[in-house]
């Protein structure tokens, strides 16, 4: 249990992250920590000790007799007790946690809506998975209101950011295209995981800050992150995208 | 305590009010039930009743025998229980509580500096007090190591919004100036507080949207929030303001 003037709860003073766990192994691991860490740099937060934080989630695993099949694992560190109002104590104290959840694969394509909460590139926690994440819910609630599975967010310049738990991409002439990390983007570890894959298997990979209408003319848009690993996206804005056989090859070679 | 699962930790899923109790009586008590509510309906989340906030709130002060003197009073919803990832349930369990720290008056005038971090109009939680608060937190600590007491935020057009936790006033050619809420403002229980003394005293008062030029060029900056009320500004990004005796008529007429 948690006290209730923790600041990750009182203030969103922390940081996630959501790993997959695959018949009892956690996927990018390192990656994942590594991330973190750099998030509390960011933050001016003491890292986790990474020996710490990977007991912490086979210990919620095996808590859930979660060995078998896949699992959302996910990591929890806030800045702790600090007393009231925004200043933080000048050693934060803080607290790391993990818990466990079947994570079942999602179910064939996705559809999205653009959202009207603008991502806020002007801010460093746009490119980190913080426990400010209240924007990101409300995005996702607009989005299944519409009917549909997740939000696209533009950041304040109008430009393609992220969906609300996800990378996105698209494919234009062939090429593989993502926004860079300054138009607000988290450096998602599947976001990695797919650039190397593409480059491996000789599709050119460009970061590229673009409009909606650029995502309008692609051939393909897809989104990523760790639980879904790679997923196309049939709908955005009521436009159709007919299945691409790239988004196969680059889903399979991700996931190899 | 809290369940390491409540969204208002993991998501920052929530809201909070802050209260000044003097002398065992809460200030605006109407105003921030009131805003509290209207932050519900924006998020989607069903209202506490006020009869258990307003109970919650005095249970919190007894158990800090906090009937004599000035206290902050926190009240804080959270989401409550939703399981993993960013969709709510569709009966969401709110959780509500309250805590009473010593809140001791300011000591003199503010020194404010800017912060590069931007508020984001272009969410509506920019308009409410969310358990999102990491923007702020870090607005906050990017002023402190600059020697500063508060941060001064603009929003993404480079609109003055707001400070890291208060509203922000000017004072040029004798009238009150304030932002809008549209630029991503909170509808201060002092901002409105302020608002209804000025008009009392025949200074009038105007939302205006304007850069950082125009507070520069002001005969007087001021800064409100429950706790502290009307505080003068006397520095801001090295810019100092002399006293202005409106602002100390403002400040005692506020207070009455």
């Amino acid at each position: 249990m948690i006290a209730p003037d923790d600041r990750g709860l009182t203030l969103g003073d922390g940081l996630f992250e959501t790993l997959l766990a695959v018949d009892g192994q956690l996927r990018d691991v390192e990656a994942h920590l590594d991330r973190m860490v750099a998030g509390c740099a960011t933050l001016g937060l003491p890292p986790p000790e990474r020996g710490v934080a990977l007991k912490a989630m086979t210990d919620a695993l095996d808590a859930q007799d979660g060995r078998g099949g896949r699992w959302a694992v996910r990591l929890t560190l806030t800045a702790g007790w600090g007393g009231r109002g925004l200043d933080r104590p000048a050693q934060p104290g803080t607290r790391l946690f993990a818990s466990a959840a079947p994570a079942p694969a999602p179910a064939g394509p996705a559809v999205l809506v653009t959202s009207r909460i603008r991502r806020n590139e002007a801010s460093p926690t746009s490119r980190l998975k913080t426990l400010s994440y209240l924007d990101n819910v409300l995005a996702r609630a607009e989005a299944r209101a519409a009917g549909a599975d997740e939000a696209l967010m533009v950041n304040t310049h109008g430009e393609v950011a992220c969906a609300a738990a996800a990378n996105v991409f698209w494919l234009s002439r062939d090429v593989l295209h993502t926004p860079p990390l300054d138009c607000g983007v988290l450096a998602g570890t599947a976001r990695a995981r797919l650039i190397r894959a593409a480059s491996g298997l000789g599709v050119p990979v460009v970061e590229t800050a673009a409009g909606l209408q650029t995502l309008a003319g692609a051939q393909a848009v897809l989104i990523t992150n760790s639980l879904i690993g790679l997923r196309a996206v049939e709908g955005l804005d009521g436009r159709r995208f007919p299945g691409h056989d790239l988004v196969r090859v680059l889903a399979e070679a991700m996931a190899a």
